[in-house]
């Protein structure tokens, strides 16, 4: 999969806020443009008030840096951008630059599918100032997005406990790559399949669906309808059962259900798409049963989500395969992840790296400096704590302090070799070079489920999880400390 | 603008739910793909309990309908799918029909802009049941999606009571094109600007955005760094000055206001991106006008809706430009408009039209048969009521009633004469050709600014606004309710 070249006309590097350009240029106007610098994207909060997030995006950024360039209509609509007064807002010699810009960057990230949480960087790159500035955005962008829907994924498949989950939004999603990238996450949070073509097309994911009440409506009666529908696909039976009555609907389905049956094929289901539908799945299931049909499955739909799968199964509906759109590609109850990617490092005159902190209002916005690693403890195949850590205070050492980012009264001691030991952040890029090849999709899919087997069930609690312990070095957590008490001028 | 062009590699045929195919091939097969349909895309609540909602999409359906064909490597997909005993799904001779397929329905739809209301169509497509079936998923995501977000700006740009309002969401946008999409879409509502530069280029809206933190961290103080911005941006200077501690910020930028002063230049303001923005923005309006900056702007960010700034005007802040991200460009309290697009009506094999309604458990979900045009009636300048009629009813009629689609006691008497009277449904294609030509990008943000005139302002209160009368023609009434009946074998 090439979004740039499979989906959209080439480069993305106008899709960007105005402000990197902005930079870029009074970067390169100051003669820092080359100055390097170190970056991370983390994000704060998981989504959902979930215990866990699950990282995606990582092959469109791979993807969008390996045809990071400025084409020669994008400079020429920069070059007729105008001040107040009538002088062009960048200069000829810039756009100049940045047409002979090549993307030069190291870039780490941790794999797709892999289980995450607040504050470890998801990607860290390091290079030249002015391009850690321009990949920003869109970097931004993607993660945020295909994080969110795979981690909301995640969690609808968990509450379906084991039944297939079709994901179904591409209508009500946010435009046409809200759609796609959605469909794309949400396979790989564990969804079955997708109804959206074209994502089957572009990420060799399955799709899957049958037919609308539509269908049904442009016969004259739903009897003729589902017969022709099963002229058609004799293979692919599931009948929409509540255009207008939802109990004689299913008298319907099982009517051409005993025909096909004649034939030697077999209806695989009935879907019911709007009503009540713990009543109605177990009118079904009764009715299928009766009739001889106890593998037919009852499909549902009806703006599904985690919350509501829950409550039906406690109810014990008969639903067996679950079908959940809006809620699940527009993240409905947080449309957004706020993953934000910040200055951590940057090498001054004489080439010395010096970490960098932002000091915030608000003291959950103060970010942690530092080009960092971080290790996941295992003990007997199951994860304990996670550790963000600057490699250059680790030498020699055989055991460490982990301290809460926020709150520095908790605090994990870990001694290594009590545990198995895996570096999360892999090397993706190297002077520019990708040195990583991606995942397919379906190793993604599996990476996921193999991540989230690492992790006891109540962190994985869709209300009230048990919280992950994350934690500083205590070295990075001192040298944290000792910049915040600096930029604020305190005595120490 | 032609995204199929500019952005994506042309058709986008493939943008559909796997069901769409699986019926325009059973359609194919029953012998009904050519059978003429009409189908009406509505919705059936406004957004964010708005009392009203702004029409959007309609350039991008355009551009989808004049470009809809399936590509070779799309039916090549099509043609690789398998039953699970190995068959094909799709026969070599509906993939033929398929790649021979033009476009030929008429098109109706409101005008980007327009504000419209529940239950009236915002596209009717009338055509060949197969490619009216083809087009409904696109057309769905479209306008779900631009419309929302159109609404949503609308709103904040209401509750900015004249200030600018600068749309700054790209980062956190729901994907590529939920960006793209939602920047277009925001400028349509009321925004001034939009930070997302390819959105600048693809749809000739103006963009704006100065610098970040990062760029006040890359040096080693934030004086150093407001003074390198104002070298290289002497006309753009807008100084971020909450990096470290907001007083000393904005001190800092009226230092270097006045050192711009001396040039002959004018800083343009400060921005606000974390903390009280009540508290600083009053802070920083004090210290901006005693130090002679009474000209220089306050602007704000940082999680800001329709319903925060209402509250920072109460609060009497002193921001004079809002800058909206997130929560605007995902409609962060409700992510998806839910609009349909139902089978209305269907030519039998006489030659006949035969109005269609779908009758579900959920009254709501209950469609409104035919073929609609949508009245607006208005007196000295003010919108008074909405009419949804069919035309053939309408022949000799000087009054009649509109009726509540949802509360049968809800009505009001039209006299024709007393009204101005608008068609709001306009032909867009006629057989497959455009006969409209699309609203430049700064008409439509007119149309729905002087649409939003026509009602009173009672309407367009954000919260429990008044309820303006949308109403079914009385003849629409009775066939439908006559309809519905007969599907329920209820006597009459």
């Amino acid at each position: 999969m090439k979004i740039t070249k499979d989906l959209y006309q080439g480069s993305l590097a106008l899709l960007t806020d105005f402000y990197q350009l902005t930079m870029a240029y009074a970067y390169w106007k100051s003669g820092k443009a080359e100055q390097e610098a170190v970056f991370n994207l983390f994000f704060r909060k998981h989504p959902f008030q979930s215990g866990f997030t699950i990282a995606a995006g990582l092959e469109y950024v791979v993807d969008f840096c390996n045809n990071f360039y400025f084409k020669d209509d994008d400079l020429s609509y920069l070059g007729q951008m105008k001040n107040a007064d009538g002088s062009p807002v960048f200069e000829s010699t810039f756009l100049a630059y940045l047409k002979s810009l090549n993307f030069t960057c190291d870039i780490d990230a941790v794999e797709e599918g892999t289980v995450v949480f607040p504050h470890t960087p998801l990607i860290s790159v390091k290079g030249p100032l002015i391009q850690c500035q321009l990949l920003e955005t869109a970097l931004l962008n993607i993660i945020n997005f295909q994080t969110l829907i795979a981690t909301k994924s995640a969690r609808v498949v968990l509450a379906a406990k084991g039944d297939s989950v079709l994901e179904f939004g591409l209508r009500r999603a946010q435009g046409i790559d809200g759609a796609l990238a959605a469909s794309r996450a949400s396979y790989i949070g564990g969804c079955a399949a997708t109804s959206n073509v074209m994502a089957g097309k572009l990420f060799g994911i399955p799709v899957s669906g049958t037919h609308a009440h539509s269908w049904i409506m442009s016969f004259d009666s739903e009897l003729e309808a589902f017969k022709a529908y099963a002229d058609a696909f004799p293979e692919k039976c599931v009948f929409l059962v509540d255009t207008y009555d939802t109990v004689a609907g299913i008298k319907n389905a099982i009517e051409v259900g005993k025909i096909l049956r004649e034939k030697g094929k077999e209806m695989l289901g009935v879907r019911i798409d709007s009503g009540d539908l713990a009543y109605f799945s177990n009118i079904a299931r009764e009715m299928l049963d009766e009739a001889g049909f106890q593998d037919a499955q009852v499909v549902a739909s009806n703006d599904l989500d985690e919350h509501i799968i829950t409550s039906l199964k406690i109810q014990e509906a008969s639903v067996s395969v679950w079908g959940v759109g809006t809620k699940l590609v527009t993240a409905y109850d947080q449309p957004a992840l706020g993953a934000v990617y910040k200055l951590a490092a940057i090498k001054n005159q004489n080439g010395v790296w010096e970490p960098k902190v932002k000091v915030s209002q608000q003291s959950i916005k103060t970010n942690i400096p530092g080009k960092h690693q971080v290790s996941r403890f295992l003990k007997n195949g199951r994860a304990v704590a996670d550790m963000i850590f600057l490699k250059e205070y680790m030498e020699g050492k055989t055991s460490t302090t982990i301290i809460d980012p926020i709150d520095p009264t908790k605090r994990k001691r870990i001694n290594f070799e009590d545990f198995e030991e895996i570096n999360l952040l892999k090397p993706i890029f190297r002077k520019g070079t990708q040195v990583y090849d991606c995942l397919k999709i379906d190793a993604i899919k599996q990476n996921a489920q193999d991540n989230l087997m690492y992790f006891d069930k109540t962190h994985k609690r869709l209300t009230n999880p048990h919280v992950y312990p994350v934690g500083l070095e205590e070295s990075l957590y001192q040298l944290r400390t000792a910049l915040v008490f600096k930029m604020k001028n305190y005595d120490k």
